[in-house]
C-alpha cells in the first residue's frame, strides 16, 4: 500500500486516480461544510475565558494606583497591565506599553509610525526614503505581508529553515542595502510552520549588522506561550541579548491575548527599549487618550498573575492538543512513504504547515473546495500571495470540532494524493 | 458694587485689587485642590454605566447575524451596533464603521489615511502634495489640533462666532488655496463655546466650493446628544444636505461614547458616504482583524435602541445641569456688568467658554494655579497654544462635586477681576 508515488508505473498511478477520484466524489457526496481556514479558536476555547465578562464591576474599577480606569488617561495602560504582560514575557513594565484590543493594530500603527515620523528623533521617516523594503520569511503570516501591500513597502521573500529564516541571506541582505527597514518575525510557534528560532538564529538576529540604522525587527511573539504539550519550544529572549549593544533599539515585540482570551477582545502590547517606548509614546499622546484601561483591568484580576494566564493556556492547550494529534495522524496515516509531502510537528502555536508535490497545492486547494473543505488561501503564507512551489498548504486545526476535523482532514489528505498523481502522470 | 472696570478710577481699581488681594490670599489659604482642567465625566455620571459592565456572559454572546462577538471577524462592526448609532445619528447603518475605544484615535487614523493613502482611488496621498494645510476655528478642541501638530499640518485660524465659524473666511480660504485640506468642526455645542452651528453655517459647509478636490470637513460630533435640559440647540443633519450633491463624500463624522458610557472604553464610529466607507475599509482591513465587538454588544444590549441612549443621556444632563448653573450663576453674579468679562451660555456639551479682559487669561490662569485651581491650560484651545488675545478660559464643570465647584468658581472670579483690574492700573 505505502509505495512511493514517485516510483508508480503510469498504469500504478492512473489506477490510483480512480481510487481517488471515487473515494473523492464519495466525501463530496456527504456534503460537508467544514473550515480550517484561520486560526481561530473553538468555543470551547472562548468558554475557558467567560468568567472575564462579569469580573468587573463599577466599585471595583480602580487600578493599583488609585486611578478610576472608567475615566479618561493613563496612555501607556494601567500599571498592573504593564507589569502582567512584562512578566509573562519577561522584560520591564516601563518597556511595555498596552495597546487596544488587536496586536496586528499596534503592528500596523508601528509601521506607519515609522513611515511618517521615522523610528526616532532625528531619522527620516520612512515615506521620504524612497522605495524601502521588509524581508518577509516565507511561508509566514499573510496579515503581516498585507501591512507591506497596503503601505506599498516592498517584500524580499527569504526561505525558511528548520531553525527560523536563512540567517545567512537575512545578513546578506540587511548588510548591503540599507532600503531594507524591517523583517517579520514570528520568533516562536512560527505561522505557519510552527517553528522556534534556534538560539543561534535569535543571536544572529540580535547582532545583525544593517546598512540601514533605522533597520527594526518586527518581533511577533503570538504564540508566546501558546504551548501545546509540556515539552514546549523554549526560544531566547532577545532583549536579553541586545541589552547593551549597538541594537538596544532593534527589536519592537508584540504580544496579545488574542489566542488567551477573546480574539479582537484581547489586550496587546508593544515591547521595546526605553527610547522606542518613548518616541511611541510621544506619538501615540496624539493619537489616543488611552487604550481600554477597563478591558486591561479585567484581564489582569482574572489571570492574577503571569502564571495565572500560564495555568490558563494549559486549559487550552487540553482542547488544542487532540486536534493537532489527529490532524498529525491523519497526515502520517495517509501520507508518509508517499514522497508527495512533508510536514512539521509544531509543539505550540495554530498551525499545521504542509508541503504537497510542488505544483500540486492550489490543485488541492480546489479539490477540497469543491468537497466543502475551505483552507487557507493557497500562497497566502507568501508575499503577494504567490507561493513560487505551489506546495505549502497551512492547516488551522483549531476551529472545527475533532469529528470535523478528522472528516476534513481525510478530504485533504484524498485531496493531496490525488493532485499528486494527477502532476506524475502530466494530467 | 457693579461698576464697570472700564470706569474705573486709579483709586477705585487700587482699592479693588487691595480688596481682591485680601480675598485671594483668604482663598489661597484654603489648601484647595480642584480641577476644572478637562472634560471628564463624574464618578456619579460614570456609575450610571455600571450595568454595562457585567451586561453580558458567554452564552449570549451572539450577534443578531448568529456571529459570536468573542471571536475573529466583522471589521465594520456588529450590525446592530451598526444600526444604533446609524440612528442616533441619523444615517443609514452602512455608512457606519464602528472603530475602537476613542474617537480621538479614529480621528488620527483618518487624517494618517489621507496622509498616506489620499482621500481615495487614485487621489494623491497627502504627504506627497508638500505643505498641507487645516482650518481650525478657534477657540476649539486642542486635541484636533494636537493631531494637525503630531502630523506637521499647518493650522488656518479662523474666528468662531456665535453661529459657528466665521463662513466668509472660511469659504474664501477653501476656494483659493488647494493646500487647505481639511477643516475641524465641533458642530454641536462646540469645544469650548458651547455654539451649536446655525442652519445657515451647516448648509454653507455643505455646499462649499473647494479649491483641493481632496478637501475634507471633520465632524466632530462629539455632544451629539450631549443636551444639558429639555430645550435643546437643534444641529441640522448635514448628510441631508450634502446628499445626491457634489458635496457627498465631502464630509467624514465621528462620534463616540465616550461620554455616553464610559470615557476611553465606549465604542466610537466614523461615519461618511459609501465611497468614503469602502475606501477606509480597504485599508482597515490591512490595519485589524476586527475592533472590539464584545464592547460593541455590551453597548446595543445596555441601551437597546437609540431611544434608550437619549433616556441615559438624561440621566447625565441630571448630574451636569446643576454644574452648569453653578458655573454660569458664578460668573453672572460676580462678573455681570463689569465689563471685563463675557461668555456663552450653552445648552449641552461639556463647557463655560469664558473670556476674560484681553491680555488677562494667563495671569488669571497663574493665579488660580497658585490657588489651587486647576484651569485647562490657557491658550490650549487655540493653535499652537497661543490665543492671539489671550483672553479665551475654558471651564469644565463636569468632573468636581458640586461643592468643589462652587469654590473653584468663586476663586477664579476673584482672579479675573484681580487680573482685570492690575491690568488696567497697568501694574
Amino acid at each position: 500500500m505505502k509505495k512511493s508515488y514517485l516510483e508508480m508505473s503510469e498504469r500504478e498511478l492512473s489506477d490510483s486516480i480512480s481510487a481517488l477520484t471515487a473515494e473523492y466524489e464519495a466525501e463530496k457526496k456527504k456534503g460537508l461544510k467544514l473550515d480550517m481556514s484561520r486560526g481561530k479558536p473553538s468555543t470551547a476555547q472562548l468558554d475557558l475565558s467567560n468568567g472575564l465578562l462579569k469580573i468587573l464591576d463599577g466599585k471595583e474599577a480602580r487600578a493599583e494606583n488609585g486611578f478610576d480606569v472608567r475615566n479618561y488617561g493613563v496612555l501607556a495602560g494601567i500599571p498592573e497591565a504593564r507589569r502582567l504582560i512584562a512578566d509573562v514575557c519577561g522584560v520591564e513594565s516601563e518597556n511595555v506599553v498596552i495597546g487596544g484590543t488587536a496586536s496586528l493594530e499596534v503592528m500596523y500603527n508601528t509601521v506607519v509610525r515609522a513611515m511618517i515620523f521615522g523610528t526616532g528623533e532625528g531619522k527620516t521617516p520612512w515615506i521620504k526614503q524612497g522605495k524601502i523594503k521588509f524581508i518577509c520569511p516565507a511561508p509566514g503570516y499573510d496579515r503581516h505581508f498585507g501591512i507591506c501591500q497596503d503601505l506599498g513597502i516592498e517584500m524580499i521573500t527569504v526561505r525558511m529553515t528548520k531553525t527560523g529564516p536563512d540567517m545567512d541571506e537575512v545578513e546578506r541582505i540587511v548588510a548591503s542595502d540599507s532600503s531594507v527597514k524591517g523583517i517579520w518575525c514570528v520568533p516562536k510557534y512560527s505561522n505557519p510552520d510552527g517553528i522556534t528560532y534556534s538560539g543561534e538564529t535569535v543571536r544572529r538576529i540580535a547582532s545583525m549588522k544593517c546598512a540601514a540604522d533605522d533597520f527594526r525587527v518586527f518581533w511577533d511573539n503570538a504564540y508566546i506561550i501558546h504551548d501545546l504539550d509540556d515539552k514546549p519550544d523554549k526560544l531566547l529572549n532577545i532583549f536579553d541579548i541586545i541589552k547593551g549593544t549597538p541594537n538596544e533599539d532593534l527589536v519592537y515585540m508584540f504580544v496579545s491575548t488574542a489566542k488567551v482570551t477573546f480574539p479582537g477582545s484581547g489586550i496587546s502590547a508593544f515591547i521595546s527599549s526605553g527610547k522606542n517606548v518613548d518616541f511611541a509614546l510621544a506619538h501615540m499622546n496624539y493619537q489616543t487618550i488611552s487604550y481600554d484601561k477597563i478591558n486591561q483591568l479585567r484581564h489582569v484580576r482574572f489571570f492574577g498573575s503571569a502564571d495565572g494566564m500560564r495555568a490558563h493556556m494549559k486549559k487550552h492547550a487540553a482542547i488544542l492538543y487532540p486536534k493537532f494529534k489527529i490532524t498529525l495522524d491523519a497526515l502520517k496515516g495517509e501520507l508518509d512513504g508517499l514522497d508527495i509531502a512533508h510536514w512539521e510537528e509544531p509543539r505550540g502555536g495554530y498551525f499545521v504547515s504542509l508541503y504537497v508535490l510542488p505544483g500540486t497545492a492550489r490543485r488541492v486547494g480546489e479539490l477540497c473546495k469543491n468537497a466543502g473543505v475551505t483552507l487557507t488561501n493557497i500562497g497566502a503564507t507568501y508575499p503577494y500571495g504567490v507561493d513560487p512551489d505551489d506546495s505549502n498548504i497551512r492547516i488551522a486545526p483549531s476551529y472545527p470540532t475533532e469529528e470535523e476535523l478528522a472528516a476534513a482532514m481525510k478530504v485533504l489528505c484524498i485531496c493531496v494524493k490525488l493532485a499528486a498523481a494527477e502532476k506524475l502522470l502530466g494530467k
